[in-house]
């Protein structure tokens, strides 16, 4: 893991850019480096040293959309203050495919697939949901579970970890497997391959799972399927009414009093 | 309205017991008298005069089921002190047919029969449904707007007026019909009357829905259907793991959260 770039938000938060992985092979073995894979650029904030707290901060990883991180930017930059805000430290990579790196084998096709079938008004069958999202979630968890390793090792970072929002079958997938997610707020979504479902029947960690009620992307049944599956002991499916992108204000609130709950 | 006893709970909550409408035939007319009916008893927490805001405090109608205040009141009482606290006045009456109130005619036939159908886990027929329900509705919510008239007449409590859990169906009949009330918390269950779900569509105030995902003694897809039911542009569905009576502390803290969001 190196970083490439380091500013101040404000007073109180510390934004750095890194790349982790085998970019640069010139110099000693990386043991963050993820085999085979080009450079990952990735985000962390954490308070500024004036605003540190005594002890580690617990870590929220922020989950997105893989329509890359210089869009998804002013969102996960807001989310990341408001975490920081809360006695968190904040990080997100780039997701395979997404962004600057190459894209994932398979995937052009598979999202040609879906856009014929939403526009013909289709349901999307189960091979184009599993082409479209397998390679990613098998491609994504390893390096988050990669950057986890890097950024754990920072000093004034500390576990517990919580994931947040996202591709929801990353989400999950990365919940089940990875013993130091410890909570996790996901957004609930429909095209989740038949595979995600028993994987979420794994899943133990506390979940508060977000639905937008009226979401023309997903469809509600499927998300409730979702949400009944996971085997965790604690969860919550908070819905609210309008589209996908529509989650009301206090929706964001009362996830970050999850994380307050469960991570601190 | 005649309060009927004063006590104070701690320094900080005032707690008065009152009966509403004509037990006392001798005095002079009480414009909040419900014609035919006898005393209704009712219980109302404030501020003590010590803790009282400059300003008259937003009203919370506290509902509950229909097993008599005495039973109910450690709960009750409980709600009250906690939305205190949060700056409101907290109100309740007996329901109709419960404590000491005479039955509501039909009631003990119908419970017989709601009793036996789910013994023989069989489906409560709309029938019984509308027997147990409809007529506890139609006498309790004029009731409540009664209590209401007595209760914004006094001094230091004023609107906007939030409903808060109990019976579903009286709770949607009062959001319904009643403009002072503004905001309402409702436990989602499925023992709701087909008409009573027609009156959910006209319901247009922000509304919580708490919804317990395993709740023993409710469909959930019912209760999923209610919800989706309500006209309300601002509506969200809590929903929580657990039965009936296991709501999770976390869910009573967000309820409170949305009162103060729209009646402060």
């Amino acid at each position: 893991m190196r970083f490439t770039s380091e500013d101040r938000l404000d007073e109180t938060v510390l934004e750095r850019t890194f790349t982790l992985g085998p970019a640069d092979t010139s110099g000693p073995a990386d043991p963050s480096e993820v085999p085979g894979a080009s450079g990952i650029p990735g985000i962390l904030w954490t308070p500024t040293s004036d605003a540190a707290p005594a002890t580690p901060a617990p870590l929220i990883l922020l989950g997105h959309p893989p329509l890359g991180l210089r869009a998804m930017y002013p969102r996960l930059a807001a989310r990341a203050r408001s975490a920081v805000a809360d006695g968190f430290a904040a990080a997100t990579i780039e997701l395979p495919g997404a962004g600057d790196r190459p894209p994932l084998p398979g995937a052009e096709q598979a999202r040609a697939e879906l856009r014929r079938a939403m526009r013909a008004g289709e349901r999307v069958d189960d091979e184009t949901v599993d082409a479209l999202v397998l390679p990613l979630v098998d491609a994504a968890v390893p390096e988050w579970r990669a950057a986890l390793d890097a950024l754990l090792a920072l000093p004034g970072i500390g576990g517990p970890v919580g994931y947040s929002g996202g591709v929801i079958s990353v989400g999950v997938r990365l919940a089940a497997v990875e013993p130091r997610v410890r909570a996790a707020v996901l957004f609930a979504g429909s095209l989740v391959p038949r595979t995600i479902l028993e994987e979420a029947r794994t899943v133990t960690v506390p979940l508060h799972v977000l639905l937008q009620w009226d979401d023309e992307g997903n469809d509600r049944q499927a998300s409730l399927d979702l949400f009944d599956a996971f085997g965790s002991h604690e969860k919550t499916l908070h819905a609210n009414m309008g589209g996908h992108t529509g989650v009301p204000e206090h929706a964001g609130d009362t996830a970050a009093r999850f994380f307050t709950r469960h991570l601190k």
